[in-house]
């Protein structure tokens, strides 16, 4: 099976978990439940999720162990999307060609939305009935998803993101700033994963950071590059949406010439890391080398 | 000790675990933390902790391991606070005197600020190293916590008020909204209390849920009523807040005797469910009149 045949398996297992455990539109009450399932069921790249689901299968987990997590992973990234949208924050009207979740709905809805696809994150996770592999190790789940979501991972880099834009910022800023907004998470996608096959080795947890470190950061170094040739190709000017918000970006501060070499560079230390984990990890490395080559 | 010193004691626990427990101002991203401990530090009545400690030590829970339990359910709480007075919810500048989070910080950051405290509410329940009375119980506690903070807990009550402000309501949904908007917590506040003491056995879980669910309505009514008493007083006219806004209360369908016989039935009912309780419960008994009787 090549890594989009992955790719695609585990996407629509995404969205036929999150179609079920989302609560039905019927359901009081109806308008928060709605928005909930807008925000949530959107045709995203499910990369969270489908890193629990590579890195669970890479060491031999369960594949029904995986399911909890990865939607408590999908979640967390619905609510932050639905949140950060808002006019108050990146003040977005469109994700995907779709009106954002307060243009749809309103901004209240919105808000109360991404409180509740926040909350059900940890719903799953503590209510899933996990199999003897995975529920030894269900209680760090928690505590890795609620690190990595709150003031000092995602919810903190979001902060930090806000603060920074239109300021100059410099490289080590910047990658802090990407490592807690959306570095924290994949992390914790990544760990969650290999959790489910069972307790992890201080050495094994060491690999597993170092390479979810390298393609979280290389995820947003391509998603800055993308932003601007996307935008090259399209309007034959290099100008994207992060430049046009004055938000600080890889090609900004290392041109893109810098940016593809830093690409480079990540998609190294991810291989490397990989390496030293006694597991047939191709998969990963295909999913690496997806992550940096992937054009949209 | 006379209820009014136990309820002095559990505040000054709950506020000095906060402010421990919460990152301090200092710790990066500087403004987040800042407002994260400006819309929980701000003196609050406590309730729903005062209940974990008062049901856990009713049942003979180790005091320390109430510690989790009662800050998160302060941390939902306070969450729900931040993101109510926004402009797009409750639209409120003023609580306890003091300007709103919004108000004093901005927009996004009270958002944020709310996301986090709604995280580290979840953080601190899954990291707790409970004492084996309370720990196998851990996750049943987080799970409680989770249900009764989502759409069809406390966010789902939210939802309900807002939609239904401006609108006629009858009784049963005005209930209906009040027991999710702030019964769930309340609940869930009482369960967790008692789980600290051990598994909870069906009959007992019963007697619990009644109580709350009871202590909860009256708490709500009881507000209601003081809104428009303490502006009775201070104003010479029956015009509170929750009037301005066209907020259905009880007073306004049951009107102010009627209200005063249902908070009498209530506290009835609450000391009925604790008297299926094989503890001492006077307690919990002084608790419930206090609610009742409180003059703020």
């Amino acid at each position: 099976m090549t890594i989009e045949n992955h790719l695609q398996q585990w996407q629509s297992q995404v969205a036929q978990l999150l179609e079920t455990r989302l609560p039905q539109p019927e359901t009081m009450p109806h308008t928060l439940h709605q928005a909930m399932r807008y925000g949530a069921l959107n045709g995203g790249k499910r990369i969270r999720p489908i890193l629990v689901y590579a890195v669970g299968e890479a060491l031999g987990a369960n594949i029904d162990d995986l399911n909890a997590p990865a939607l408590a992973v999908e979640l967390i990234h619905c609510y932050s999307l639905v949140h950060d949208d808002l006019p108050a924050m990146d003040d977005d009207d469109l994700r995907r060609g779709k009106p954002t979740c307060h243009i749809e709905f309103n901004e209240a809805t919105a808000i109360l939305a991404g409180d509740a696809l926040h909350t059900q994150a940890f719903q799953e996770l503590s209510s899933f009935e996990f199999s003897s592999q995975a529920q030894p190790q269900q209680l760090e789940m928690i505590r890795i998803l609620a690190e990595a979501s709150g003031s000092q991972g995602m919810g903190g880099g979001q902060a930090i993101d806000l603060e920074s834009t239109q300021k100059a910022i410099d490289l080590a800023m910047l990658e802090n700033m990407h490592r807690m907004k959306t570095g924290a998470l994949i992390k914790a996608s990544v760990l969650l994963g290999a959790l489910c096959a069972g307790p992890l080795k201080q050495k094994e947890r060491q690999a597993l950071n170092d390479f979810a470190d390298a393609i979280g950061l290389a995820f947003q170094v391509k998603d800055d590059i993308l932003d601007i040739e996307s935008d090259t190709e399209t309007l034959g000017k290099p100008q994207g949406s992060d430049l046009a918000k004055d938000k600080s970006t890889y090609p900004a501060l290392l041109g893109i010439e810098g940016s593809r070499r830093k690409l480079t560079d990540l998609l190294q230390l991810a291989l490397q890391a990989l390496a030293e984990l006694p597991y047939n990890t191709q998969l990963l490395a295909d999913l690496a080398k997806f992550i940096v080559h992937r054009k949209s």
